[in-house]
């Protein structure tokens, strides 16, 4: 299914969030379910090793088979349990009964989910780390790179590729805080029927009463399960079942929506900087063209720019699916597994197209210098309203720059000119060169590049 | 990938949307393209049906890896027509000039992406239409069905539930028509690397200028080359070019989102009336679960729910890459790729399942009069007020009526007793049993049925 | 509440869309009911001009106090009912009961809106026919203005600014017919508690009754006030009450969101035209800034952008909202009233924004051709693999093209001569001019606009 | 405009959002911008002193003619500004020149939008935690107070009323904590036309070059009047303007869509629960109908329902913002001004609503007591299935429940009967009552009570 999607073709991420990595992490959240019951009491050790051995031949499920079988309880999970206690009784039958026993189906996916997210967040993360370091190269090396800034679309006044790349990396450096903390808090998933657990006592109860053996002391049973299944998972351990309590999906969502949107600004940037008029930028290897010879296309940017076109919208998906009626939703719950999976994908497909792009990214300061001149000076304007207050007051200075700036835009007379015939010169500065040159008009662009940089991945100066 | 997509796991819309599908339709919209140059003078037959011949293997070709080397262009058309062109060398070197000849990746992707419409929506017309016709037959069947009318989750005053089946099918006609028209009009694409055809002119005016032949006099090539596109491709013919005038897929987004939230409706009724407590529907063959022996859930019904949670944010993302720059745009057409397949994924799997849903419903007219019968008479209690009202004037009724109601409602009192105690037994009707009768106040509700079910899926009454 | 709003603020779509239309179209759609009623024999001539007379006088309520009033029902129309009928009662008592007489607050909000719909979507189709007005004759006096066509933001081949405005128009049109087929066809609502309209029988029947005289034969009274009330309101009759099949809003929905996309299209193009490195258009009242006496921004383009991105999510609001329970949903409805209002203010003011900057834009055929002349002849590149092929095969007039692009694009050496450098002079044609000029590679576009001219705003050639 | 909106209406979050909210903060940021450049020893005292005083009169402009002045330049700070400096140049004329003297528009829009955030979350805050304690009290007792759990729409096994609370309490908090924590991190903004504070440095030389005073030595003026700015307003200190590094209001956009997630999930249950048929809640004062006197709608929950339909929405524009092009955006930043707004009134009236619906809701245990006794004791099979198989292995246990179980559901004999019917007495736990009080399958759902209880508002369990 990955003809439309060359963003994440043959990426890490595809692999992690495939059908085949969701089956292993469906077996592993099984296998572990078990291990823990046998932890907290409730299953014999030897179930808990045969489960975990039968569970690791993922081979012997086809995803395809499973889906439709799926249809009958509208999830995948009771096929593969079917499949899994026939596996296990093979091998051993008293071992057979305690595969799944006491959860439900919710339980073993939402668990397998996070399994997924955990293991496909860790490339994701490392091509934003990529990506963060290749800016800060970057910004450091063209700290006092002036170019255009450029606002609404029109020239403004001077600015460097320097700060511009300092403020990419310090949005990337925000995605990459916000999906750590997010990642590190992902949860396990236990409530048994309706997220009280009560299953886990009723075994417990009736193996004590069979045996004659009065029922055990101790802590609650359910939640010692809870905590043995979070270590056997290594996924937090949440206060509470989360059934239809979706913290953790509604803050992978904002999370990964916040990456693409990240990624997706500099994407935009980078788009605008390599058009054929302005050719500030340009991708290390652009997409050439069947028919074309001359194109370089930016393709990387192009494609995260899509990604971020639509990962707002599979997290708006998810979170409305936080409004779950009842223990289970009908409907709710459902709607999440794709628009998850499909915002893990898009956003891991684009981190790594940034990493290459920022990687790998041509930078021309020749063009950016002569962009600034284009203009004949009219980017410092506001620097010379600025000088001309302070002798004529800002009224007139105001006037006088409109008037000269007019002529300029219209007549292409550079500024300098202009003014000189507007304005008696006795009230301009009498070198006027040092104060139309872009690159000396550049405000605290390097200071601001030099606090950008003391952040690290480490010192998130942002909330996360 | 089908293991997250239980609802339209098997389904002919999932074969017609698979990668398998869309790689046909790719060969498909090349072949026809070097035909329709072949009718129009551009290019010989022999190239025609050489071409041809071999596009109508798509085995040779691996979408897996088709897509990792998409990367380097952006799109697997690219890729595509490298192969394509080879295996036609193969077969006669004359012939490989003309493939993909004068025509852009773009060209190639819509236009297959419009045969994969039209073909993936031929069964989801024929589920909506089978839909439609089970619902006929229901909304017949229980024309004078009593039961309650809920508003704000509470009850109401009585209905049907021949009128509730009705509305149903109501929207799925205007569904099947939205679809009908939109799919009647889906465009080929032709327009070359910028829109304007040119490339077909020049490789015109070359063979022409090689043969010392003078320019062809008629019609203009371009349009003439557009026209015979469309009748290769049985498309329809559109005005301009439309790389970046996406209308058709703007329409395929709305008629989408209409249908998934038309059937929408359906689910969610179903799942209310499915409710334990409430009871009055069931699916014919409702979910298991593997721990709990009595539950029936309501597979069908939740999976449609789910769908029509997506469909909505996914055809934002459509009409959202309206505001396309340029003549072929970085991001906008990238971005729809996958959410109109995934939009067709999700409506074709609603459409099965409200096919199946609808064909086998049991419905319980025996919980529908008890649940009416539940509020002691208040569910008739504005029928009360219109007949006091002639006899008291409205202001008294209200009265009279909201002091029985309460005692009805808090003290299960049946509203008769409660009235006969409150009201002075000359102003009420002599018999009130007539009026408290739920299924004598149905108002209009079979003559609504009768005029919604005069329409057919060929009489839309709505502009579609 | 316009302070955020400046692209509709003062418009005709802002007033027509305010609380004051909301409160006025409410007043006439209770106004009208009791005329249908009277019309249907179900209330005297007498009521209805007194409920029609009273419900003229807006002033008399108060939108703020209404809507803290309508916290108690949730929604509007339970207070002013209230106070309708008292301002009635205090002008003739025995109108007062046949305020609002057997509907429900439902009917009488839809109503509203839908006469809202109708007459905020006036000015809005006004605005799109003097765009589509502007846009031809845009078109028709550039049909053969040279311009780069542009694919992934680099330059392609040429095309011109005829083309491009033909195909904004054709995005106009095709939201001028969607907007004007939904508009035909908005429908009255009317349903009573739960659509059943079985109060309007109770009440005939209770005065009947209380007269002594028999029921009254003839058509159901139910679908004869439908029909009445559709005629006072002069909107659409529907088959069905829609309480809950919400075709309607959702066709709105549609149709918004497409036409803020359509319009996108043009302000796209606009801003990436009006860039201050391409400057091939300016609005012709460009916004300026405080602080830069040089800018000239397109602000009309601005904003028009940033509607096109609120709309599809407000339209996906509207759609999610057709999956509504029972007979009147709990939150559904409710979350249609605001998204619904939002989107015609939104594409109300991005049409008149859209009429002022396409009645008022300024185009710059020099700078066009001095663009297109920017890369030294790459733009018509595709032109001369085409010329060469016919000469020397595909594969080498590809190998010489590329292998000359690469001296262009990066010595800055003319395609001329880099390709007279590369070549033997005896395979290039003798002329290498006439191939090389831009003007002379614009393939069909001149036909093209011809053919997209011919469409009007009458001649739909698409489905609506 | 709040005749729609009653969920807001009058509220607190209304006045804290309304264009005299707005309004009050632009002049504060104006302000506050001034103070702090005196305070930078960039502007005199008295002038800071002067525009304070003005900029506290905020009754001498309109926010409708604003707003129409506001379309020229495409926001309202431009004409506010112009009327802003006109009247403190009444006042003290070399004052004027210091009004917004360096900054952008956005500057100030920006910043008074982080002003108006900071406020308008304070009530919305507080009615969240009033809403916890609410949920504190409810859970605390209702620990054990059985009901049925529901899963799918269909009884599953009992829970505890508790339970669910504590549940609805834990998102509650979680919204509480993920909205205080960005709260507290709005930065204030300013980064002068393009980001580089270049403006405050020629004013600052401009100055000193007039008073022939050497440039004064020290730290970056521009990150130091940043310092300042914070100071004087008390936002957070961004360490980068951030016109085009959105990661506060994308921060705001995923808060605010998971508190009215959060919210909605408790109003999703409250509206099931409310159901004529299930009747275990009601709200406090439920929301009348003008014709059904009985009717008692669940008014507060359908509202809150409402919003959690539309925040996801606006929350998607607001991500897809982030994707912003250049130094200022044209028209990603214009698109973020209404739906940030909508949002935080969707969010602060629906934390109303669930405030005055929490602290009055009516829980009927009876009525919960009797729809879990309402199959026949099916609510319970998991548990007999448990208890069976420590005496007859799974398979056997599984298919003796399914026997019993389809008879209890079709012909409605209880369950216990039917297992005694179905199975050899000495194979069945003597005494079947216990086993079959669904009162005592409630497994740790008070353990879980009480572990959720123990986190408050302050000790967040959850990444925030």
């Amino acid at each position: 299914m990955g003809l439309l999607a060359p963003s994440r073709a043959g990426s890490a991420v595809a692999d992690a969030t495939g059908d085949g990595a969701y089956l292993r992490a469906l077996l592993d959240a099984e296998a572990a379910l078990t291990r823990a019951q046998s932890a907290a009491g409730l299953a014999p050790e030897e179930a808990a090793a045969v489960v975990t051995a039968v569970a690791a031949e993922p081979g012997r499920h086809d995803p395809g088979t499973l889906a439709r079988r799926a249809r009958a309880a509208g999830n995948p999970v009771v096929p593969l349990v079917a499949d899994l206690t026939a596996a296990v009784a093979a091998r051993a039958p008293a071992a057979a009964g305690h595969v799944h026993r006491g959860a439900t189906s919710q339980d073993i996916l939402d668990t397998a989910t996070m399994l997924v997210c955990t293991r496909a967040l860790e490339p994701v993360l490392a091509d934003l780390a990529r990506t963060a370091e290749a800016l800060r190269r970057t910004a450091a090396a063209h700290r006092d790179t002036p170019m255009a800034g450029r606002t609404l679309t029109q020239h403004a006044v001077p600015t460097t590729f320097g700060l511009k790349a300092a403020g990419w990396r310090s949005l990337v450096l925000d995605a990459h805080a916000r999906l750590t903390a997010v990642r590190a808090a992902l949860p396990v998933q236990l409530g048994g029927a309706a997220g009280t657990l009560a299953a886990f006592h009723a075994y417990a109860e009736a193996e004590t009463a069979a045996e004659g053996a009065p029922a055990a002391a101790g802590p609650d049973p359910g939640t010692r399960l809870l905590t043995a299944y979070a270590t056997e998972t290594a996924l937090a351990e949440p206060a509470l079942p989360w059934h239809t309590l979706r913290t953790p999906v509604a803050d992978l969502a904002g999370a990964l929506a916040f990456t693409a949107g990240a990624l997706g600004k500099l994407a935009a940037d980078v788009l605008t900087l390599s058009r054929t008029e302005i050719g500030e930028l340009s991708e290390g290897s652009g997409g050439g063209s069947s028919a074309m010879p001359h194109k370089a296309n930016p393709v990387r940017a192009t494609l995260i720019a899509a990604a971020a076109r639509q990962v707002p919208a599979l997290a708006g998906v998810l979170y409305g699916a936080l409004a779950a009626e009842d223990e289970r939703p009908a409907g709710a719950w459902h709607a999440e597994w794709q628009p998850l999976r499909d915002a893990l994908r898009l956003v891991g497909g684009a981190a790594r197209d940034a990493a290459e792009l920022t990687g790998d990214l041509r930078v021309h300061p020749d063009r950016m210098r002569r962009n600034l001149d284009a203009t004949g000076g009219l980017v410092v304007s506001e620097r010379l309203v600025a000088a001309l207050t302070a002798r004529t007051g800002r009224a007139e200075a105001r006037r006088l720059l409109d008037t000269a700036a007019r002529r300029t835009a219209e007549q292409g007379v550079p500024l300098a000119t202009a003014l000189r015939d507007t304005l008696p010169d006795q009230r301009l500065p009498e070198d006027l060169a040092p104060l139309l040159d872009p690159s000396g008009y550049l405000g605290s662009a390097g200071a601001l590049v030099d606090r950008a940089l003391e952040r690290t991945a480490h010192t998130p100066q942002e909330p996360a």
